[in-house]
């Protein structure tokens, strides 16, 4: 058993790579995972899903324990049993992705676990705000959290999960690095603030900030 | 004039976004920088770039210094007009790119400059090597020198630039990081190795090392 963890990017289906496309046409079957029934690689990659028979949704809601990941990969190696089939996850599967655990678990079990690339968010994040992440000598970190983060040679930092903004904010203010939300990177509803108040205001779980040295 | 950076990816050809090729396929004019009479974003782009009338080379040597990006800019204004064009890069646009600083003067001269984000190198070499970036809590640099960079509470750093690859292995290796080196990630000729000595052996201006903490 072979599956494939596919990078589906962050929101704009035209961001799919022509091999996250292939694979997605060639699987035998097509693991989606979604959360209270609502699933945004599905919703991302729906042009070329309609009319498929082969879609399995698996319930992976956030924060999950590890068995969750476990009986996933077991209902995965049932139904595809010998053949090559596909994992969609938002932006790419080796960034904060689902996939990983999954990936483990399958391995353990005896299947075989690759991924192929997709855009990642941050990347999708700095051509939305026209601000380039990385020049020549400079150094970019990338966090869920800026807890225990030191910016000495740092000149750009993404933040990619912004439950705590109101702390995020200030850490960067403190240390005198402009900022950058993005909401919904790509996708229709596609939001981009950099005033503080306006910032605080907004939530949603798909955001995130990108931070650069003034 | 409006100018569009296409990141054309790390080396496949499938890796291109569904986006970058309706944007080369519709461009008034496609730029492509060279060095020496060689180009690898020209290489990779190549199926989709064959039998086309439209393609300007433009001569971009490695460390070159602002005046070439400046006659550059001015050459591109000239030949598109008020058309818009495309200007090819490896990897992202965003991400260590010459587009970056034809941008700029792109836009001191009147012009407009966007970018359409491509999958960059370090993206790819996480799928090549089958090791995740980055797994729930953790942090991640991005640079091109290890030079006074501080490891705490990082779990995994990319380094683009392989120069000094001796300097670069003793700092992982005190640091009790693990690390690969990936050549040519997704190219024809792409090599992955651990080994310390066959790592300091291979010389290639297309390679970079990921680290990850033990």
């Amino acid at each position: 058993m072979k599956l494939i963890g596919i990078g589906v990017g962050p929101g704009d289906f035209e961001l799919l790579t022509l091999k996250a496309v292939k694979e997605i046409e060639g699987a035998a079957y097509i693991f989606i995972p979604e959360s209270k029934g609502k699933s945004i690689a599905y919703e991302i990659a729906k042009p070329i899903l309609k009319n498929r028979q082969n879609i399995v949704f698996l319930d992976i809601p956030m924060g999950c324990s590890r068995d969750v990941y476990r009986s996933c990969a077991q209902r995965i190696m049932e139904v595809s049993r010998d053949k090559t089939s596909v994992f969609l996850t938002l932006g790419d599967p080796n960034v904060y992705s689902t996939f990983t655990y999954t990936a483990e678990e399958i391995k353990k079990m005896g299947g075989e676990a690759y991924t192929i690339s997709g855009i990642p968010s941050f990347i999708a994040a700095s051509s939305a705000i026209g601000v380039p992440l990385l020049k020549k000598g400079e150094k970019m970190i990338v966090c869920d959290s800026v807890e225990g983060l030191s910016l000495e040679n740092i000149d750009t930092v993404v933040v990619l999960k912004t439950v705590d903004k109101e702390k995020i904010l200030d850490f960067f203010e403190e240390r005198g690095f402009k900022y950058f939300y993005i909401r919904r990177c790509t996708q229709k509803d596609e939001l981009i603030l950099t005033n503080r108040q306006e910032i605080l205001m907004d939530t949603d779980y798909l955001s995130m900030i990108v931070a650069r040295r003034r």
